[in-house]
């Protein structure tokens, strides 16, 4: 079989499923893997959108993925032929001067390559390169929609969020924002024993979600109000530590306006737009602002909490769809509220 | 003698030198300073100008100061009567939860507050509470003008700038502001060995003051193209550390049009308008913004390294008047660029 | 009344429960606490063997504690007549070098003062020198019990294993030592989500009481063999974090030899002796090793947690006396082990 | 040619300089260097006497070198045939579990192998497995004898004693040990502004060096008194921070003799004993210990250094040698002492 279905962007005309040929092995570190799991990310819409001007038409979608190598490069030693993986969003040769210090999400040859600027995960089979560290081995057995979710979500809540905002124990926290990527995000915090977490949205049902996950408090934003209702949760100290995980100036603008002095925020949204950055007030408030590309070093002992059963990070799914059938499953998707829709799985 | 003279303000009005009760022990931590030297900071240029609202009518002004004790209270045990002292504009009770966190800089009952909220250092006499961390002990023979520089200027660069921003060998820094403050960060950063240290302002001077200081290379951004002979000078790549010295949009701006990927900006200026934030072109650099009041939790540190001659922070003294001439001085230092100012040194 | 009953250290003919002039105020920021609740340490059993010459006779024992104050000196401002307040066993002036560095176990004028260089708890009342820093408020219906545990034995285990180890989220962490101080490390560390928690002791109680708590592992190493089982179940990798938490020499040489590559010895233990440290080893294993006494800085966080119930120390309270039952009390703690003895709470 | 002439261990009977074949490309990652320059390290003489039982019969010693690659294999991406290179000491996958952490000294296919488990650069030639990390690429009018120290002696300075040891401004340093990595420390702690740094040795004509290099004083321990002497410089505080240079339990002993409480000891030296850790006095004086293997990660940064000639690393060059004659060399650097020898120099 030399063609595969993908899907495929084609700018303004939009996405389709389609044939394409089927990757074949370009360099000595790649490996080539059957998708058998992938699911859509928040960016994805964007991309879909076309908020997102660095991919061109003809690029495979997607970033995340769980599969079966088919085929390695002659110098792959950490992966082998018929192993289940899980594919890395981040891409990184381990050689630049970024991966010798540890920022493989800027790595000069990688990064977020995946459904960017190289095909991805949104297919029967995609071409991983530097397959050595961007797969890593699961047991034939491993729950795949567990796995898929350490592709991207419960990376990034973890490192652009969580140690990045440096959460310890007795932290009060604020998460703005009830997409998967926030809610990820709140089970990451709770590794840390805060003693607070707010979330904040304008989901109810994720907002539930939200407490049931350990949401110690959550705020539907859409009535108001977030502010003074902050405050007053903090005795009128505000947050420790103010994670942003939407990606507009509404919600940046709320992380400002309830971090305590001596506050972090960290930034998780992909943002579009300037934002207004109050200076005038925070100048002299001690605080700690953050962005962030996940580089996914975490992903290893991510894996070792979900293979050990501390972490099911599957809570999250809430649709299943078979691969052939993206294109219905981006509709639903692009309709999470209504849908109630968190993370949508699709199998091959 | 009852009475002394000070430096007043008196909001519309203008500054005043005119008669003042002489202050008294209120608390036992307290102590009772005879001004010896004062200086200006640009922030008393900011509070003449009416900019700083919180500052009432009546108030003396001034954070800066070395002195000889006239009286301590009943509790203070560090310094003593007679002894010649340093004065630290941050005043902290050390047993409130912010000290404790060693954040003396948002003391619950302390942090800036000489010439703020209570009387300061430009007059004959000061009272200074919990005299026990607020003030140093001097040496008979130190030198008044090394030692007034400790009072703000130096902890300040060093603080907010330099460790906030985590400027370590073999880093390109950019600093921007050629004022007083600006050059104090140039002598801290160079500490810790950077590669390059690039001073960017608009006073010939100062930039020359700044080459003789040790900076590698100064730009004078007047001419415009300040961000293009940055980033040529680092290659394209950028600076580790962008420290922001002024206190205006325009400059802030230029720092994180010059940040690396993964480098840190501290701002130390003291805004008065918001500042836009690019995170449409940030939220992925992995890039730390931090805000910060100086603590003056380094002034230790700083006095041994100017006593063991190893620091001579008296370089920035560029005019001397008495201290009853302190209004001819502000109008000096309020056309520091006309009059080729660093610090004014005020004598009594 | 100006006598008190206190248990009183008189060297080798040993403790007293005695006559003894009640404390008063001395300095304008001490404190007087009548206690209401107090508990015996492991270090005290070591001084009424005689094993800490530094002790005087005449000395009235006891750290930990819960009481009301009965008088406060004229310059205490954070605690007042009539509230009930835990007592911190590290007395901290706030002003000298150490507290300002945030090192208070080694405060020029404090430290660990009560029971040692100065009366402690062990009595109906307490002189408090700097009241501020060492008592923290309680609500009147707060568990005397759980409070009283966060006198030393949390914020050690807290600090000196699981901080200063730097315990994190995925870490397979040792506690060598199934005393009171390893099993609240043991709960300490759970706070930071390690993969795994192996309590190592001699014990079978004990070791039953930690899987209680949360160890994921326990060994008796009486029957020896402990390095290799701690091998295998790491699959021959070592630990991340070996906290030490006994203070003889064979417990720290379990320790270098479980330790990983890069990992952390925290040593918690007070030891009498000399260790053998096996640097022809461990010269090229990237190890960090530790001493630390506490400094308490992290009880007003665990007092939140407590207050809030999201820590329930006073699961370690096995035992309950009178006070003046406290030689008794003594007694039994003396025989931990045949007593299946954890804490022992003296209620007055 | 396919034979060259190498410098080969042979156990008891010696070292020889003998033919041996010229190596060749392996592996995808690796690259021959022909060696220009090379040295010897110490841990080379401790090899020499049959101190180091993993070194078989028959390896070519030495891991310092520069030199002109040769070849480079199918997938070697930095450097190129004809470069000029520097070889690192440490060989490093970037792809197992330790180099993702930045453990490179731990890589699990690498770490220290030149010299030890592969055969090293004294000789014509040398293979360097994954030379994209192990190779950095030099001018061609680069100083060899600067570049040549980059390899081992400056980054274990820098990581193992200044890094690890986190020298900072303001700090009083010890660095016990006066010879080519105890000096090579001097330069590296200077780098961070300590207040005082104190060399301890037995060379006066090292210790001359050591004042030449920035010392701020020296000790000759043989006389005795080294710790009262230390003591004495620091008023009775003892050092923040004491570097042991040298591997044998004397060294070691005198570094916990003169630390301050929260000090830090960073042990470098190579030792081949156990030694006494003192925690019956250090347990409660928050001292933190480590040991080190270089990872060299910080050799991008010193070779910039070097380049830009803030950085003079050949000042340690006390000899030089053809590099047929290195015999003679080891012969003379066994001598240091007498011979007055710091690093000795062969070029080919």
């Amino acid at each position: 079989m030399t063609t595969m279905k993908a899907l495929v962007y084609h700018g303004p005309a939009g996405l389709a499923w389609e044939e394409r040929p089927k990757p074949t092995i370009r360099e000595a570190t790649d490996a080539i893997v059957r998708i058998t799991t992938t699911t859509i990310c928040g960016t994805d819409l964007h991309i879909r959108q076309g908020d997102v001007p660095t991919i061109v038409d003809g690029r495979i979608l997607g970033h995340e993925g769980v599969g079966i190598i088919e085929e390695v490069g002659a110098s792959v030693v950490n992966v082998h032929q018929g192993d289940k993986v899980l594919i890395s969003l981040i891409t990184s040769c381990g050689r630049c001067r970024f991966c010798r210090q540890r920022m493989f999400s800027h790595c000069l040859t990688g990064g977020w390559r995946l459904g960017n600027s190289i095909d991805g995960t949104q297919a029967e089979y995609v071409r991983i390169p530097y397959a050595d560290t961007g797969l890593y081995r699961l047991p034939p057995d491993a729950n795949d929609e567990a796995a898929v979710m350490l592709s991207c979500v419960f990376p990034t809540g973890l490192e652009c969020g969580v140690l990045t905002g440096e959460v310890k124990p007795g932290d009060i926290v604020a998460i703005v924002g009830d997409g998967p990527v926030g809610l990820a995000t709140l089970l990451m915090a709770r590794l840390y024993s805060p003693a607070k977490v707010v979330v904040i949205g304008h989901n109810d049902s994720r907002l539930e979600m939200a407490r049931t996950l350990g949401a110690t408090a959550t705020l539907n934003s859409s009535a108001g109000g977030a502010v003074e209702h902050v405050m007053a949760l903090t005795d009128g100290a505000g947050v420790d530590v103010a994670i942003e995980a939407v990606g507009v100036p509404a919600t940046f603008a709320l992380c400002q306006a309830i971090i305590a002095p001596g506050g972090r925020i960290a930034n998780v949204g992909v943002h579009a737009k300037p934002v207004e950055l109050h200076l005038e007030k925070l100048w002299a408030s001690n605080i700690t602002l953050t962005t962030r590309l996940v580089g996914a070093g975490t992903t290893p002992m991510l894996l070792k909490m979900v293979l050990d059963r501390r972490l099911a990070p599957e809570q999250l799914v809430s649709h299943r769809f078979k691969l052939s059938d993206i294109l219905a499953a981006y509709d639903m998707f692009a309709n999470a509220t209504r849908e109630r829709a968190l993370k949508v799985v699709l199998r091959n």
